[in-house]
C-alpha cells in the first residue's frame, strides 16, 4: 500500500475528511466559477447549506454538455497563469472538453497513479513500457508521469509498429506493460507471427486501461503472455486514469474516495441509491484546484461496495462497469458520441450529410469504427480514384478529430 | 535571466567549476562504465591524468557508433533501478541509440529548458502550444515538461491537423508556439487558406527547434505571424533540446557550459581549434548522472564565441550550424543516416535491396523524404494494386522506424 493512512482509513475519519474537503470545494466553486454560482443560485442554495455528506444530493448535477458550453476556460477556478497544463478531449460533445491542471493538481494525480501502480505490484525496480494509441496521448502522458514519479524506468512507446515494440520489450527487458485490452490481445497475434515466446521476454505484469476487460479476454492474455494483469478505472474529465484501481484481491476498483466523492444515482429519478445497487456513477472532486467538478455525471453504470477488502484497503470499491446511461461508446478505449460521427461527416463534406451506418469491429484484437457511407448523387463520381480519395479523407479526418481508426465502405445507391 | 549566478558567471570561476565537475564525471565514467574504462586503459590513461581542462584533449572521442555497439544499456553509469526514463532514437546507426535518465537528470534538463524559455521571453503567464511531428515525440515531451516546470500553461498538440491546431491556437488564446521551422511555414499556408489573420490570434512568440532557421525563412515567419522568434540547439543523445539557446541579442546560441563542456575539433586532425575557428562540436557532460558522455562527437560543424554577449550572459556562444562532418541529414527535424534507408528497405523486402535514390523535398513548407525505387524483376507485379501496396508499406515502415514522412515513386526498368 502506498498511503495506508488514507487507503486503509477508518470510515468515520474518512467521512469527516470528505465533508471538510467537500465544503471547501463548494465554497471555491461558488466563488470562482460563474457556472456553479448561477446553478446554485437558481436552486436557491449556498455552499453552507451542505452540512452533511448526504446534503450533496440537494445540489444539481454537472454534465459533459455543461463543460462543452463553457468552452474553453469557463469551468476553470483559477486564473490561467496558475494553470500549467491544458488538455482537451474531443468526441463526446459539440466542442472539445477542456480540462486544466495546476502544478499541485499534477502532483496529486502522480500520487494517485503511484497508488495504482503499487496496488498492481509495480515498484521502482520495474521497467515499464507504454503501448497506447495516439488517440490516448493524454492518458499515456499521465500514466508515464506516474510511473516515473514512482521511480520505475519508463520506456515511452515510439510507434504503433507492434513487431518493433515487441523487440524493444525483449531487448530492454521490459517487466511491466501498460496498454489497452485490445492491444494486448493483438500483441499475442504478432508474437505468434514472429515466433516469439513469453520465455524470451522478461514481462511479469500488465496494466490494462481505457476499456473493460471481460474475464475471457483476461484469461487469454494472462495465459498467452504468462503474466498477471491489473486494471484501473478513470475518466478523462476527472483527472484521467488514476480514479480507481484493482488490487491483488481483484474484487472491484478501489475508488480514491479521499480525493473524489462517489455517488450512485438512479438514472431515471436521479436519486442516490443504496450501496450495492446499480446506477450511474456521479463524482465530486474534493481536492483538485483548477477544475472542481460538482456531481459530475460519468455516464458509467456501476455499483459501490463499501465492505473492507481482503487486501486491507477500506476505500470503497466500484463494481464492474455494466454499460452507459447515454449513447457514448468506445473505439479502442476512446469515447465517441454517435452525434459526432454525423457532425464530422457534414463538416468534411461541406455541409452535405449522406446516409450512413456504423459499428465497432475488431481485427486481430484491434478495434476500429466500421463506417458504411451511401454514395448518393452529391458524392457520386465515376472515378474510382475520387471515391478512394473520399474514403482516405474520411479516415484521416476521423483519426485527426477523434483519434480513432476508421474503415470506410462505400455503398452504392441508384442515381436518379 | 533564470540563473544569473551561472549564466553570467565569471570566466575563471566557470573554468574551476568545469574542471571540478569534469574530474568527477571522468572518475564515475571510468568506474561505472566498462566502455570508458577499456577506452582509457587502451590509451594508458587514468581519470586523475586530467588535471586541467586542456588535458581533456588527451582522451579519445565517443561516437554514435560506440553508443550503438553498447545497445541497449551498456553506456549507463547507474543501475537500472535508478533510471526513470529510457528513450531511444532510431535513424542514425545500426541499432537505436538508447539514453537513460535518473530523476535528478530530468530535473536538470527541466532547469535548462527553463533557462531557454526565459531567454526566449516566455513566462508563467504564457499559454504555450506544442506542434511537433510524432517523430519528435521525445523532444516534445522534454519541451513540454520544461514549460510546465516554468509554470506556463501548456497545451499538448493532439494531432497534425493544422487547421484544427490553428483553431485551438485562436480559441485557447495561445501566446507562444513551439514548433519546427518547416511547420511554422506550413501554418502560414493553412492560415491563408482559412482566411485567418494574425490579429485573430493572441500569438506573441515562437520557439523554433529541431532544424536550422535560415534568415529568409525567419523573416517570412516573423512577418507572416507577426511574432518574435527564438531558437535553440540540442542533441537527442545529450539531454535533448536544452543544450544551447538564443537570447534577445540573437547572436548565437548560449551553451550551458556549466553542465556541458564544449570543444571545437578540426574534423581532419581531431585537434582542438581556437575560439572562432570552425570545426566539429564535441561535448563532454559535466553533471548528468545516468549517461555520462566523454568527448561525444556531435557531427555538427560550428564555432565557439567566448566574448560576453550584449544580453549580459557570459556563457560561450555557438555560431551557426554550417553543416555536418558525416552523411547524416535531417527530414523535418529528424536525423537520418543514408545507410538506414537501404537497411530498412532490405528488411522490409525480405533481404532483397532494389536500386534506389532519394532526396529531401518540401511541399507547402513541410519536409519529406522523396524515395525513387527501381521496380526490378523481384519487385515486379502487373497488378497496380500490388505495386500501390508496396508504396504504402514502404511509407508506413519508414514512418514507424524513422518517424519521417516518405513519398515513394516506382521507376520502371526493363524486365530481362
Amino acid at each position: 500500500m502506498r498511503q495506508p493512512q488514507f487507503e486503509a482509513m477508518n470510515r468515520e475519519e474518512l467521512e469527516l475528511l470528505q465533508l471538510e474537503r467537500l465544503q471547501s470545494t463548494l465554497t471555491r466553486a461558488y466563488r470562482q466559477v460563474k457556472f456553479y454560482r448561477r446553478r446554485l443560485d437558481e436552486h436557491g442554495l449556498k455552499p453552507e447549506d451542505i452540512r452533511e455528506l448526504r446534503d450533496l444530493a440537494r445540489l444539481p448535477c454537472t454534465t459533459r454538455e455543461d463543460l462543452s458550453e463553457n468552452y474553453p476556460y469557463g469551468m476553470f477556478a483559477v486564473p490561467l497563469r496558475d494553470i500549467v497544463r491544458i488538455v482537451s478531449s474531443p468526441g463526446t460533445t459539440d466542442r472539445p472538453l477542456v480540462v486544466g491542471y495546476t502544478s499541485p493538481d499534477l502532483k496529486l494525480w502522480q500520487e494517485l497513479l503511484a497508488r495504482l501502480y503499487t496496488a498492481a505490484g509495480v515498484t521502482r525496480d520495474d521497467i515499464v513500457q507504454f503501448i497506447l494509441p495516439p488517440g490516448l496521448a493524454n492518458w499515456r502522458r499521465d500514466l508515464m508521469a506516474g510511473a516515473e514519479y514512482l521511480g520505475a524506468s519508463v520506456i515511452p512507446a515510439a510507434s504503433l509498429n507492434f513487431a518493433k515494440e515487441l523487440m524493444v520489450m525483449r531487448d530492454y527487458k521490459t517487466s511491466v506493460l501498460v496498454t489497452t485490452p485490445s492491444i494486448a490481445r493483438h500483441l499475442l497475434t504478432v508474437m505468434d507471427r514472429l515466433d516469439l515466446t513469453p520465455a524470451e521476454l522478461s514481462l511479469k505484469r500488465a496494466l490494462l486501461v481505457a476499456a473493460p476487460l471481460p474475464s475471457q479476454v483476461r484469461r487469454e492474455i494472462e495465459e498467452g503472455l504468462q503474466i498477471k494483469i491489473a486494471t484501473a478505472y478513470g475518466i478523462t474529465e476527472v483527472m484521467g486514469p488514476g480514479l480507481a484501481f484493482s488490487c491483488e484481491a481483484d474484487a472491484g476498483f478501489h475508488f480514491s474516495a479521499d480525493h473524489f466523492y462517489p455517488e450512485i444515482l438512479d438514472p431515471q429519478t436521479g436519486r442516490p441509491l443504496d450501496p450495492g445497487a446499480e446506477g450511474e456513477l456521479v463524482i465530486t472532486t474534493l481536492t483538485t484546484v483548477a477544475f472542481p467538478l460538482v456531481r459530475f455525471k460519468s455516464g458509467d453504470l456501476t455499483s459501490l461496495n463499501p465492505e473492507p477488502c481482503a487486501c486491507g484497503r477500506t476505500l470503497v470499491r466500484l463494481g464492474p462497469i455494466r454499460g452507459r446511461t447515454d449513447a457514448i461508446f468506445s473505439v479502442g478505449g476512446i469515447k465517441v458520441h454517435p452525434d459526432q460521427i454525423g457532425r464530422l461527416l457534414k463538416d468534411l463534406l461541406g455541409g452535405h450529410l449522406p446516409r450512413f451506418s456504423y459499428g465497432v469491429q475488431t481485427e486481430a484484437g484491434l478495434e476500429f469504427l466500421a463506417l458504411d457511407l451511401r454514395v448518393d448523387e452529391q458524392l457520386f463520381s465515376d472515378e474510382i480514384k475520387a471515391l478512394e480519395g473520399l474514403c482516405y479523407r474520411v479516415r484521416r479526418y476521423f483519426l485527426d478529430h477523434l483519434g480513432i481508426q476508421t474503415r470506410v465502405t462505400l455503398k452504392e445507391t441508384a442515381v436518379s
